[in-house]
Order: structure tokens, then sequence, then C-alpha cells
């Protein structure tokens, strides 16, 4: 993931809202007067006046006039509108195979910064939270944020993660097994850590911003160099005794199949993750190639990458079908690199699914489970992990709002 | 299913709570003082007394002195309860494959009454419906009860029921496909009805008087001539959007395995059921058996038996596994009647759970999914029918508590 790319998801993803629209401005170019938003966003006046409103009542905006009630009686100049630095930020924390990722946000969900710290294979936990504390010190300085209106921490890890925690064996970062995640990062910050698996995580940013917004109930499904997901019931993330459900990855498909990383034999995640397919096309073309490599080759017509993508959805909607069996999900999300395919992915997986699964679909017929591409797929863990800290924001609202509003400037 | 082993079960389930107990031998004997009712449950007095108190609080039991106050005041005999035959009654209904089971119960989870119709294979609604009513009518006139105090119906169906009451295709009661279950029931006795699968009934019924009293999350698995289960989470059922969730007999197992009833291949019912085994027991032995006499020789030491509850036991552990990969759930209930086998079953799945599924169980390690026997397996169904109307009682009580108690005699 390159962090330009990030921007362009999350601007993009941030046009949806008028209100993450003024916040995003405002974050950009400082204090501006109602006007200027409105020509800045190009949305209406009243649009802007209404979403200015409720940015108001919440605390999140302020009139810049609050810092000298004196200036306003003046010829009443327009108002000028300015973010309220006493709302409060929040960190999202993505622990990865060989990099770490860092994003700061805003109560508003506005993304303010972020930053990837490449650590190399099996980093060790010190060096980690050291480079993520520099980083966030050098992060809140450069945007002149105020670290002690830090609001939390959000860990997403890739790996199962205990309700209390604790990261479990098999996952991809064994420098942490067996860690209290979220006892370090709240040692590190002084603030509430929350700490979850990279599926589940990208679970809650599809619920929040993207392709299951409005969702109370479905199921994600992950297809990249490995295979994972998440399970929502009621809203909420079903983690597991261990926090290991949703690892569809690692389902055995095969009792006397290959070897998996997790010490298991035959699980699906070695025959429905882009991982060998990859192999085969680099060994084939003779030079190292990344999934996105491979899509746009298939995009082209190259018949032998469509072949491998047709192929991994085929095993990956076999595997797809026995969850759809034990669930029965309203929706069905597919998340990870291989999303990106599009339908060259969702055909075939789809037609599998309906073979393998019990409640077959029907045309025109009610009660149908759907299945759909995900919209944050490159950055879902991410968000997710921001998505950890403003889900429990319930509590955190009333102890910023409660707060009195210190003069800004 | 005998209805004597369903009286001695139910007994045996109700000697648990001292309300129960009460009720139970108060609807046996009618009109009872309180040193009568401590010397024919053999209870203490003490213990009596406050379960008295808290079953008048709730209006369960009234005194029958309320029947004319003025004996009360003559040589102050001794009070003389009786049950408040206007605190109303349920009945749970159990559409199984070629017969229905019924059950009367009343509000403080007592069960009054039951009885099973034998219908024959295909049974039609119209014949179903018309053969409930009529057993209905007459257990009530049986134990004199007023259907005017009927509180609602629940009905069970051996087949998936999806969350607005229709039942879908692969059930084992084909003349019931495309019913709507809460309608036809609503109709029938014009009071509130409830539907789900049986398997469902079976989780609520080990939830509310079970194996998974007090637990909130869990599996139920079930095995016997078929494959199913369900899946509680915070104390719900997950249904899914067709009520197909939990239909864990189906998962595919083998792509071109043999032809599942369900239309599909390979499915875990095939090989994990006690379906084939029972045929080959019966053609070794030459005659008829049921799954209680192969457990009874295995039992004795048949060691062909003991090799077909194992090969059961290990094929299932698999499917469960792939279950355990994807809920890892705190507790797993094993069902069903095979569940009846106890450590002869449970040995050897408990065994392929370990191996197959993701998060492995270590000993002394927090976190572990525990794997446990049911204890309600021949009639979690029906019991789980009255459940239904029972969990819906909140809305109920006010309604009936409400209402001005009736003299009683």
């Amino acid at each position: 993931m390159s962090p330009s790319r990030l921007s362009q998801l999350l601007a993009a993803q941030h046009a949806g809202t008028p209100g993450n629209r003024i916040v995003r401005t405002m974050s950009e170019r400082g204090a501006l007067s109602a006007t200027e938003i409105a020509r800045l966003t190009g949305m209406a006046r009243s649009t802007v006046s209404t979403a200015l409103t409720g940015l108001k009542q919440s605390g999140i905006v302020i009139e810049a006039g609050e810092q000298g009630e004196i200036a306003k009686g003046v010829g009443r100049p327009p108002v000028t509108l300015v973010l309220n630095p006493d709302a409060g930020t929040c960190i999202g924390v993505h622990l990865s195979l060989d990099s770490i990722q860092l994003v700061v946000a805003d109560v508003s969900h506005s993304v303010i910064a972020e930053r990837s710290i490449d650590l190399g294979l099996d980093y060790p936990v010190e060096a980690a939270t050291s480079a993520i504390k520099d980083a966030v010190a050098r992060l809140y300085k450069e945007h002149g944020l105020p670290l002690s209106r830090l609001l939390g921490v959000g860990v997403s890890v890739s790996g199962p993660v205990s309700p209390d925690g604790t990261v479990q064996r098999s996952s991809i970062v064994p420098g942490w097994t067996g860690m209290d995640v979220i006892k370090t990062f709240r040692g590190l910050f002084d603030r509430p850590a929350y700490a979850d698996n990279e599926s589940n995580c990208a679970a809650i940013a599809e619920m929040m911003w993207g392709a299951a917004a409005g969702e109370s109930n479905f199921v994600l499904f992950k297809i990249d160099l490995g295979v994972g997901g998440a399970i929502v019931h009621n809203g909420e993330v079903i983690r597991g005794i261990a926090g290991g459900a949703g690892e569809f990855g690692h389902i055995s498909i095969e009792p006397g199949g290959d070897l998996c990383r997790c010490g298991s034999r035959g699980c699906l995640e070695v025959y429905a993750s882009f991982n060998r397919p990859l192999v085969q096309m680099q060994r084939m073309h003779g030079r190292h190639m990344t999934m996105d490599d491979v899509i746009l080759l298939a995009e082209r017509g190259d018949s032998g990458a469509r072949r491998l993508i047709a192929d991994t959805a085929e095993i990956a909607g076999r595997g797809l079908a026995t969850i759809g069996t034990i669930i029965n999900p309203p929706l069905i999300i597919i998340g990870g690199r291989l999303a990106l395919a599009g339908d060259m992915l969702l055909g075939p997986l789809q037609h599998a699914y309906d073979k393998y699964t019990h409640i077959k679909p029907a045309k025109g017929a009610p009660r149908q489970t759907r299945i759909i591409a995900g919209k944050l797929t490159e950055n879902d863990s991410l968000l997710g992990a921001i998505g950890l800290v403003l889900r429990n924001q319930g509590k955190l609202e009333r102890a910023v709002y409660a707060a009195p509003r210190r003069r800004y400037g």
C-alpha cells in the first residue's frame, strides 16, 4: 500500500457526507467562513449550513470568534470557523507481516494523517512500539495536534487476537505471539486501547464506511495472499473465545493435504489464496510480479492470468459455500486484494457458491445471500483500527464534550 | 420417543428448582397447604416457603382462600394453595418426519401434559393441523385447563424456517415447504405463534434448562439419523436470512461425493449421520435395529458397534472442527441420539476436533472450547418449542398479570 493511494482512497471515501468533506477541507485549509467552505467543497450553501449546525452542536467545529467576543460586533464580518482541537483525535495501527501502518483521525471520522513504517520480517515488539511512538510524536507535531487530546488507540493485528487482547499462535507477526496488545498500547500512550484481528477490523471499516454501511449482519471473506474473514451479527463482530472466529482460511478442506503455515494440513488458504498462482505467474514470466500485476494482465486478456483468478475463485467459492451453509448471511462482502479483479473473480466465485451451499440462491426469490465486493479493500484493516476507537466513542464523547472548550489559537 | 420416557425426563429435568417442583406437584395433586407441599416434595419447609413467596408474587400460585375470604378467619386453618388458572399455558409443537409431538406447559416452565400423533410420511398440512387442534382440545379438557388462557404456540420444524415463518425447501416435512408456519398456527389457535428449526429449538431448550444453562454463546451439534445444529450468540439463535444458519449437516465435504437428500453431493450428513452405520448393523444382525440398540450393543462391548460409533465420531469431529474454525465458540453441546453413546462418541470426536480445528485446545490453556453432551437430547426440540413462547413471555406476562385474578373453583 502506498501512502498516496491511501490518501486518494480516503479522499474518495470521505467524499460521501457533507460533514466529513467540511472537516477534511478545514483540516487542510485551517480557519474558513461558511461561504469559503461552500466554494472549496463545491457544495450548496444550504447543505454546508445544515452540516455545520451538526458539527457545531457536536463540538467538532467552533467559531473562531470564540477567541475574542469583541471582534464579532465590528461591521459583522463573516464568522470564521475552525476545527475544535479539544474534540480529540484517535490513532489506528495495523501490525502486518513486515511493516506497520499508522493513521490519525478525528472524532468526525476524518483522516488527518497517515504513515507507513517498514520493519522487515519478524520484527521484535520493542522495535515496533518505539518506532510507533516516535512516528506518532512526529505526526502530531507536524499537524500541530495536541497529544493531550488523544482519545484512544485501535490496533489491527495480522493474526487472531483474543477478546482480552492476547495475540494467538498462528498469527503472521510471530514476535507478538502471547503479547497483550491492549496493555502494550495502553501503556505506550497512556490512553484506552482496543485490538482485534485484521479481518475483523476490515469488517468494522466496511460496516462504518464501506460496502456494508447500514448492514448489521454480514460475512466478510478476504482473498489475498492469505484467506481470512469476519462474521458480523447484530452489528457486532463475533470474536470467539480465543479470537479465532472468522479464520476461514484454516477450514480443513483436504484432510491429508499440503502443510499450512498454521501447522494444520489442507487448509482452505493453501488452495484459495493467491499465493501459489502468483508464484506460477512469476515463474512463467521470469520476473517478480504482484497481485496487481496479475490482475492488470488478466484485464488485458492474458488467458493464464484469467484462468488462475477463475480457478482461485472456484475453490474460494467452495470454501465460502461452507461458511454460507453455516451462517446463511444476508450479505457477503469479498475483501482482499483479489477482490480488485472484480467480475473476473466474482463470476466464478458466485457460481461455485451457488453450487456448493445449502440454501441455493434462486432468481427473484426473496431471502437470498448477496455477494458483493468490498469498497475499502486496500486499507480496510487500518481504517477498522480507527473504527475500533470510534465505536467506543459513545463513552469518549461524553468525556470530551463535557470538557470546557478551550480558546482556539 | 415414548411418552413415558418423556414424562420421566421432564420429571428429572424439573427436579432442579424448588419452584418448578412445587408447580409440578400442585399440577398433579391440586390444592395443597405449604406443609403438604413440603412433605410431598421432600423439601425443607423454609425452601418451600421462599419458593412459594416467589410463585405468589408472580401470580402463578394463589391462595384458595381467595375463593371466599370468610373461611380464613375460622380457627385459622392452614392456607390452601392452588395454581392460578389465569396465569396461562402455552403449547409446544414439533413437526417431525412422520409424527407430531405436543406439549403443554405453564408460565412457570412446568410441563402439564404431552401427546404424540402418528401421521405417517409426507403427511399433508390439513391433516396435521386438524389433528393438532383436536389433540389440544382434548388435552385441555382432560386437565381442566381453560383454552382462553392459552398464551401462545411454539412450533419446532424438522427443516429450515425463515425468520418470517416460511418452511424452506430441504426440510424433511415436504408437505410444509413454502408454508407460513407462524400464520398457520396463529390462525389455528388465534394466539401468537413462533416457529423455528428443530435444532434451533433444541439449542433454546439446552440454554433454558439443559447443558447450556447460564451460557449465552455456544454451538449445538446434533448427530442422529441426520446432522444439524445451531449457533447461539449473545443468547440469540443466529437464524440466517432464509433460516438456513446452523445447517451443519449440509457442509459439502466431498465435492463429487454421494448424493444427499438435500440435492447436493458429499454433504457432511451423508458421512457423519448414523444412517449408514445403522443400515450396516441391521444387515449384519439380520434384524431391525434402532440407534439405541446399537448403543446398547456397543456398551456391552460389541466391537462392530463400537467401531461404527467411533468412525462416525471421527468424521463428525472433522466437520465440527470446521465449525470451530469459523465460530471458535466457548462451548459446543453435542445433541442428537448418538450423544447418548457418551464417551464412546465424545472421545474420538474430541480427538478429531483437536486435530482439524484451527485454534488447538491445549492442556491447561485458557480460552478453550469445551465439548460436552447435551442434557435434553431426546426431547430438546419439543421443549425448545415451549421455549420459543416462554422467551417471548416478557410481553405476555404483562398482559397476564395485569388481568384481574379470577376466583378459583
